[in-house]
């Protein structure tokens, strides 16, 4: 686990776009996001207070997390020096940059020294299980999309919200770099070794109470072949009670691959459930979740309601409309 | 890859069940199994000239390859002095054990001296690429089972001899560590990191002439929890224009977990050809290879039989019968 409160390094940031990290933890874990800290040339603001590596460190913050992508795909001298600060000040370092915080000399020198730790959330830091497939305690929602990038995360962690809102047991269980930094846990799942995903999944979504809903991450998609199989893991480790599906209505092809098509949002409720029965014959699919950023409000309506007329379910943008409709779906399963 | 000929280590094996990878070379390969090592206590023997390490060297011996499994997970101070040997004597060790050539310091050492190879066939050698799910030229043909160990390896390895002895281009094309250490190269499948896992499959099986078969050895099932995206990583990334159903009739649960049922062949079917629909509109299921060991003779013809009638699929069990009923319905694809 990243222990909070986090110090949001936002590096020499181009632009908001590029802090994309940063701006998730701030908007789902406002309790833990206490500050950001900016280098020179830095174009994005997340309007929290400015602090130096020491002032973060007096005012309590264990870890620094990287907000940011970074240029050029190497970690910077400047970036170097701030870092090494943050070491020398007391602080832990959280990343999820392809670039190891371990592969660079000085940071790993001035952790030891200081006994501080790296989180490199890319890779995986324990050694998962192969899967057994016994039935679990406690209820479980696994997003599945249509394509990759669909809204799946944030659909997951808005329901989770909501949830808490309600006051119900809920957790959002994260799978993938975003989620792990903004909730301070969970596995990296696309680069955990082939024989040990499914095992993953269960690791990461253990026994617990009997109205404790884990809400699982997705990733990838059963019909996008470069990465189907992450998705089969998560399914068949997740053991879910209740899916969601995630589309984008305008997309023309899988993401990155021109010559494959997108399939029907019922092709996916049929496969995923058919996959799904083989380790939860109970689950169900309880509502769809739409990501319409391209739409106006007006075409979102239109296209949100002919789809719940089409397929006979909860169909909701959680951007838009809040995942409430999809958080009572659940009540029912 | 892994040259030949071969000297099969057999160590010091209890029983010829312990020499499974060795008789597997033997079986299939015999024009590279030229010869075995047998430490005292072994009780295997394949009927193949026994060779000290100089004497395999000099008959021109390339490699030595592991072909027992180990006693009780570690390699022995024999083994150790023996497999030095054979570095000593110029030739290069393959081993697809679980501990792996490259944490033996002095293997490494000699190796090194040598200018020899260590192949540890049970980690990746190389850095696989995302999948592209591009079309490829070729034809691939990929076993899918109702669970693990029902004879997927043995079907595809025997479907390569009968299409190579009718003259077809066939290539067997190994995804676990019996198959690579068999054929010399391939890919160990359930190593590889998540992300890659539908690449490494398109790394495996590239264009070809488009009479050439890529013969894929399955892994895994669709319905076993514990390694099913390892299946899916086979079906997208293999891109198969036919499949295989492999079963064994008397399998009463999944294997390894008394909890889960085996699925039903028709099941296999319908979800298996979904799937690789999604890469292959034109993929079919052309036959079924049947695992009859627990049979006798007449069990095995009526429930061959009784299935082909239920299927309408050439239904064989290659063990038995060969595997020319299966490569007759390629011929059609």
């Amino acid at each position: 686990m990243i222990e909070a409160p986090y110090l949001l390094f936002l590096g020499d940031a181009p632009d908001m776009l590029a802090a994309k990290v940063a701006i998730g933890i701030k908007d789902w874990r406002p309790e833990i996001a206490k500050a950001q800290f900016r280098l020179p040339g830095c174009n994005a603001d997340l309007g929290l207070p400015d602090m130096t590596m020491a002032e973060a460190a007096a005012a309590g913050i264990k870890t620094v997390v990287i907000g940011v992508a970074n240029r050029g795909g190497h970690i910077s001298s400047e970036w170097i020096a701030a870092l090494k600060g943050a070491l020398d000040a007391g602080m832990d370092i959280a990343s999820g940059l392809h670039n190891l915080l371990s592969d660079e000399g000085e940071l790993v020198a001035a952790a030891q020294m200081h006994g501080a730790t790296l989180h490199d959330v890319r890779i995986p830091s324990v050694s998962y299980p192969i899967a057994n497939g016994k039935k679990r305690s406690g209820k479980r929602v696994l997003a599945v999309g249509t394509d990759c990038s669909v809204g799946k995360m944030y659909t997951a962690i808005a329901m989770e919200r909501e949830m808490r809102q309600r006051g119900h047991k809920a957790t959002f269980r994260a799978t993938g770099q975003t989620g792990i930094l903004i909730t301070g846990g969970g596995i990296p799942l696309d680069a955990v070794i082939a024989d040990f995903m499914a095992g993953a999944v269960e690791y990461l979504t253990p026994e617990n109470d009997d109205d404790h809903w884990d809400i699982i991450e997705g990733q990838g998609s059963l019909f996008h072949p470069s990465y189907s199989g992450v998705t089969m893991a998560l399914i068949h480790g997740g053991q879910p009670d209740a899916l969601i599906l995630a589309h984008e209505p305008t997309r023309t092809h899988m993401r990155g691959l021109p010559h494959q098509p997108v399939p029907e949002i019922e092709d996916l409720r049929e496969m995923a459930l058919k996959l799904a029965h083989v380790v939860n014959p109970d689950c169900v699919v309880a509502g769809v979740s739409v990501n319409t950023a391209a739409f106006s409000e007006e075409e979102a309506i239109a296209y949100l309601t002919a789809l719940e007329d089409r397929l006979n379910l909860p169909c909701v943008d959680p951007f838009r409309q809040g995942a409430a409709r999809l958080v009572d779906a659940l009540e029912h399963v």
